[in-house]
């Protein structure tokens, strides 16, 4: 295997659940275990816990569809995401019935990981998920930022913004999380459902006052009535990041390094769109070969985060893809240069690859093949091209996320 | 004086004439100095030479409107940049005549910098300036890269491609330059006037192929002549790359160093839409606070090269202010980040300011006088927002030109 795809093998490696949970599990209570969670990797933890518990052991947790691995004692349950659905709502319902009756002897584990928040959206009562949902596209419509989109979500549902935490007391809890999130935060992975949220109702009031969003009546009675402040101060509970952004590049740095070449981590959290990152990271790559800055060839630029594509054009392809046709270009006279770019939850945008990998010579082969890799980059063809090069990669969904995963070796 | 402002003095001294270019004057010869040249800097440069050079000295040099100084043995003549004018075809014939009749014992200094290329526009003999122009203009339209356009005007050029050198011949050349260009490359800077062509007529000719342009008959006469082809081989003559971006960048990271920050030389050549570069690096400055990579904080990221801007809005300002207040929006939820970006030529695009600079505060401080920042970048109004704020960065035209420049302070 390629060191490229090494690179990208072990990123994912050190955020799969099998591999990065069990050393986190904490000793059996004296009373019951239940395990609850939501996400893109629910099933694969709750899989992971199983495999590594010793006792007694019951749950329910909610994956995406397609995301499911085989389970014995904890249940799964499949909802949609990015839009949540009523499998989900409904599984959500069903976890705060299993969270009443607990006592201080038992346990909760709580197994998070991205997408967690689409995945258990229930509204607090009295609101129905179709209302929440035109609110949520309300506010993405007038431009709020994702921050304050969520300070009005989490006042409004059932589950976020600490409420799972409050429901799980007495019990124990221990959450056990796989970052998707710039920053690592708690109270952002999905949506913070097991710590205490640092925003406020007249926070939520004040975003949709910003943006001139009048709610339905269910939503602002709700919005200002007292008792639907979140938690500000929860019993202790133990939070793990089992798995982030930065461990996985951490662990590709480690394959590269091993292999002789200089690690630059440059960040787990970069943004921007997909071509303007790819002629920031060209500008570095010939910064290293020409003045050995910031380090030395041979060198490996490591990165993270979520690159984004203005879609303009009528291809298909998805961020990472993109990113790595636009680097290939902005590359052009600068030999010797290859690069892997693949989103680590194995599904780059809506196809069927994961990334696309770049080599000295694609250019050139493209144009042997006929083709014009400027027209596929105009065309938002990153797919196309790198099907028709044979340098997709296709991983299949990895059943953990921890974000984007971009590798360029300047040798 | 803040630590941003000494850093862009530092980064701009570095590549003033006055300091860069008497270190790297020849011995005079036996016979005569005659110094030619053209560029931002060549008035300053000439200048320099005339304070440091012992013996007789002549010649002519041609820089941009406003960019004088005054000499006393060597003659500065104005002309229009980045639209060639008869100014400076008249100044380039009239060097050509200076360096006719020159012996093996003489020496020709050549001064060259950034916006040479424009300054010294004399087409070649029997096609007009006007006929140039709009050969250009279509290349332009046609979406030619610059190095294609290049290659077709070296061509048509009686200075550029080498011409200069081959004319100096048999007195000896020594070319200072400042370089503007990414890569550095002798032959890219003000189009190589004294360096070989390693491009070709027949490469000419395929560009104005490739991209369908039909020239009229006089440029299609001179692509078809084959005393057309550049010089491919030169007597042999010294050029001295006396200012780069990155040796500006290093005195700006000694400067940097001496007040402990860890300098992170980026790269000196970045390309990218300046609001995308600005996302990218809000994205390393979150690496540094979080991770201490790629280097620990205190740091300072440096990085030179071209920003563009894609200008949607009515607002007014260049690359530098722009990519200013996009990382202020980037960083707005990371404290303690002071940033500066201007342009070493001391004016950012085509206002009265180099640039401007960023402090923790920028955002809050727009706020509180009714301003809103995110609607500033979207009409492209960085200098509106940043003049609001007695943060615009005025120096003046420095008289040099390395290019972009950008410090970004992480405590």
């Amino acid at each position: 295997m390629s060191i490229l795809r090494r690179m990208f093998e072990a990123a994912v490696e050190a955020a799969r659940p099998s591999v990065c949970l069990p050393p986190a599990l904490p000793a059996p209570p004296p009373g019951r275990t239940l395990v609850i969670g939501a996400g893109k990797a629910a099933a694969a933890m709750a899989r992971a816990v199983e495999d590594h518990w010793s006792g007694p052991l019951s749950g329910l947790v909610v994956t995406r569809y397609g995301h499911t691995v085989p389970t014995r004692r904890i249940e799964v349950v499949e909802a949609a995401h990015p839009v949540p659905d009523a499998a989900g709502e409904n599984a959500a319902g069903r976890m705060i019935e299993l969270l009443a009756g607990l006592g201080a002897d038992d346990l909760v584990l709580c197994l998070i990981s991205g997408g967690g928040s689409a995945l258990l959206a229930r509204p607090a009562p009295g609101i129905t998920l179709a209302e929440k949902q035109a609110l949520t596209g309300a506010l993405l419509r007038s431009g709020a930022a994702i921050g304050e989109i969520n300070c009005v979500r989490k006042h409004l549902s059932a589950v976020k913004g600490g409420r799972l935490a409050a429901l799980a007391a007495p019990a124990r809890l221990v959450t056990l999380a796989i970052s998707d999130v710039p920053g690592d935060d708690p109270s952002v992975i999905a949506s913070g459902p097991t710590v205490a949220d640092p925003t406020t109702l007249a926070e939520a009031r004040a975003v949709l006052a910003k943006y001139g969003i009048e709610p339905g009546p269910a939503i602002a009675a709700r919005l200002n009535d007292p008792a639907a402040e979140t938690p500000k101060l929860l019993p202790h509970g133990d939070y793990h990041l089992i798995a982030t952004p930065q461990r996985s590049l951490e662990a590709a740095a480690l394959v590269a390094a091993r292999a002789g070449y200089m690690p630059l981590l440059l960040g787990d959290a970069l943004e921007g769109e997909a071509r303007e990152m790819a002629k920031v990271m060209a500008g570095i790559v010939r910064s290293i070969r020409a003045h050995q800055q910031p380090v030395p060839a041979p060198a490996v630029i490591l990165s993270g985060g979520e690159a984004t594509v203005t879609i303009k054009g009528q291809g298909k392809g998805g961020p990472n893809a993109e990113f790595a046709l636009a680097l290939a270009l902005a590359l052009k006279d600068c030999g010797g240069v290859e690069a892997i770019a693949c989103d680590t939850d194995g599904i780059d945008g809506s196809e069927d690859n994961a990334g696309a990998i770049i080599a000295p010579d694609t250019l050139e082969r493209a144009r042997l093949l006929g083709l014009h890799p400027e027209s596929y980059l105009s065309d938002n063809d990153s797919y196309g091209l790198f099907n028709a090069l044979g340098d997709l990669v296709k991983s299949g969904p990895t059943l953990t996320n921890v974000n984007d995963f971009r590798a360029i070796l300047v040798r």
